[in-house]
């Protein structure tokens, strides 16, 4: 089998293809924050999960799953954890009584004051230079490219 | 336990934490792209593996577990049957006899050549409405997070 010319030196295009760029930064990014997060033995399932809780209030299960982007037994098993240390608790849902929702306790609202300094000493250090202006940029081209995936297929 | 007030609402802080709106559009788009990708009867990690090459020419297995960003054992798994199928060839460094590099054949141009516009399709799609300048706008905010990354800690 014979190497092709191009093929042995490459032609660098995936610099050029936004979804591999998307895709490196994010997977750099990740890699600190749960270096950081283990740095400081924080739990970062737990992390994710009480995040996400203080963003968006009481949730489901799934809708946890949808938001952290974890999957599911994980998700079951750190919301049994968090919910033995007092960190969360459970109820059926005001608008479906089928539905438990899952919400942060006032310990688990602390729990997340404590770690939240180390998650926002990693954004300051990852968006160093970064005026409000590009961040807003930055937020402005990301929500476009979240809308266009509403209506992709 | 009483739940928080606050945390029963949800204060959208996440929406303003950058690394998570990158995480978010990322998982996302990864999402449809595999999507994408299995439709059309094509191997994830083959094409993975298949791009870097096409990029960055001839790569060790260690150089495509940091662009793919893919677990070494799945690397090298793949490899093999791509090199079973004629795809890539092995040989050892110009510059390091001892290290040995994987590099496309002809066949794995081909190959290549002929996915490529289902990736293309993928970012056309997730990037609808996006000026040249956009992304270029994109690329650059990307590239000074990544740099922003190399001095990290």
């Amino acid at each position: 089998m014979s190497r092709a010319k191009a093929a042995a030196t490459g032609d660098n295009w995936l610099e050029d293809f936004a979804p591999y760029r998307l895709y490196r930064v994010t997977n750099r990014l990740n890699a600190k924050l749960m270096g950081r997060l283990k740095a400081a033995k924080i739990n970062p399932s737990q992390w994710r999960i009480l995040s996400v809780l203080k963003a968006y209030g009481a949730l489901s299960i799934g809708r946890i799953v949808e938001t952290t982007l974890m999957e599911q037994p994980t998700v079951s098993r750190v919301v049994v954890q968090l919910e033995r240390d007092g960190r969360v608790s459970r109820r059926s849902s005001d608008s479906d009584q089928r539905v438990m929702e899952i919400s942060l306790t006032e310990a688990g609202v602390a729990a997340f004051q404590a770690i939240v300094p180390t998650a926002l000493r990693h954004q300051e250090l990852a968006f160093k230079g970064f005026s409000a202006s590009d961040i807003a940029r930055l937020t402005e081209l990301l929500a476009r490219v979240e809308q266009n995936l509403e209506y992709y297929d």
